[in-house]
């Protein structure tokens, strides 16, 4: 029996029934972490703790337990059994539920906090060869920097990319490559390697954030810059980064074969060296 | 006891309890509609029909219970007694609850099907002298043509004007005005009317849909074209439509007095024959 966490609780999740008055069921009003588990560790829950209530601020949705996520995840991991598994904790807090109206309810309401733990494999497992990624217009809001459960786009065009054959959908947007509908998007020309800065248009990805600080610390060139259709041309190499799916080699978006169309040294350092942090933070 | 609907009962509200892997709350994947029982009547109840249907194409729910919405709506007017009153019935479809992933269940889940019904203040009741509207950049997604519950650009734009002391938030994009965040939006301009054209970037409004007709049968000059923030300099008069609201007349947008800063005859023409036509479909 799976124990999940409801409003201050663990309970059986069967056991757990949304309000059809809550807010994140009529409005989308819901922020939303998923953390990785490590057989022993979460990674960087740190960085999904600050982004939770980085989130939360932009809807005003006010909910003083931020701090006791790390303790709810860990205690998920326990009571479910995982701690010797794989392992991803979700967890999402909704505006609370009011009689329906557009105007959020005065004066403000407790959160719904909701909360589960399930093992899992890895998106990306027997991908090491590399994916093809779909191209598409960007068609969600201009606030992707909330990590809201207002996903519709994305499971559209991510359901759209696997109904063609793809493994992810990337989106464009003004001209430039953005991200993707659950993972931040990394090329790499003439040797640098790019992805598109933090702003409005991109999720500050906790597996992008760590990229980033690897791939300075290996002493690579590196620019947070938007990367254009025409930019594309020259790439040598891409991958997608995600919490789920770690570092993800691209070979291909749309027909355009990046590279030889193999995975390239640069994706394969990062992987290297992402993996040994999480062997280190194993053993420590 | 307020009487609702859910997955093909009537049963008391407090009973219905959503599951937390419902994917309207999990991923926003829901589409709904309001349509409005004038004291015996449901107005253009065929329309809200047509366009669940199509919402629901859009995005892949398949609902085999559609046509069954104006008995849905019926039933729950008679059980809560509101048949003598001015009401509301609101319906979401969803697209069912399975383990969470981007993407979508395979093969399809029954969907979710939630309705109430509820008496309400008209939203612009008393506000016959017109309303100010503030104008913001529009952040909603590219398909506002899909009525999803997607709404959390919706609702903080709302919230937002109404913080700043506005009525509504009417949202510009490329230079035109679209829509607001829950009505469409007209302006006469030079003795014609218009408002923004069917499209990605606005709903399809019931209201704005009678309206143009309405406005057709009196001979008006109509353009279903958008407007720009310079054409709105010349603008005489303004209105909302909405379900809840019928026509509002606008007397402001941010700063700028739009005429003399009264209801104007064109709006006012306009309630008239919408008021005759409730009048007609009462008696008949």
């Amino acid at each position: 029996m799976e124990t999940a966490f409801f409003n201050g609780k663990f309970l059986p999740k069967d056991e757990i029934k949304i309000s059809p008055d809550d807010r994140a069921f009529l409005f989308a009003e819901g922020i939303y972490e998923v953390v990785r588990w490590y057989e022993g560790f979460f990674y960087d829950m740190i960085s999904h703790m600050t982004r939770l209530k980085r989130s939360l601020r932009e809807v005003n949705i006010l909910w003083n337990g931020a701090d006791s996520f790390p303790d709810i995840a860990r205690q998920l991991i326990g009571l479910n059994r995982l701690d010797q598994s794989q392992a991803l904790v979700y967890l999402q807090v909704n505006r609370g539920g009011a009689r329906r109206t557009h105007s959020f309810p005065d004066p403000p309401l407790e959160p719904t906090v909701y909360a589960f733990a399930r093992d899992f494999v890895p998106e990306n497992s027997g991908r090491d060869n590399g994916v093809r990624v779909m191209l598409r217009e960007d068609i969600r809001w201009s606030r992707c920097d909330i990590k809201s459960v207002a996903l519709l786009p994305n499971t559209m065009c991510y359901q759209e990319a696997l109904d063609k054959g793809f493994f992810e959908c990337a989106f464009v947007r003004n001209g430039n490559i953005t991200e993707c509908t659950h993972s931040n998007i990394f090329f790499v020309i003439h040797g640098v390697l790019y992805t598109y800065p933090e702003s409005v248009y991109v999720l500050s990805g906790v597996t992008r954030k760590n990229i980033l600080r690897i791939a300075d610390q290996a002493g690579m060139a590196v620019k947070t810059e938007p990367v254009s259709l025409e930019m594309l041309e020259r790439a040598q190499e891409a991958f997608t980064t995600n919490t789920s799916g770690e570092v993800t080699p691209v070979i291909a978006l749309n027909d355009k074969v990046i590279g030889n169309g193999q995975p390239g040294p640069v994706t394969r350092i990062l992987r290297e060296r992402f993996n040994e942090e999480l062997c280190s933070l194993r053993h420590s």
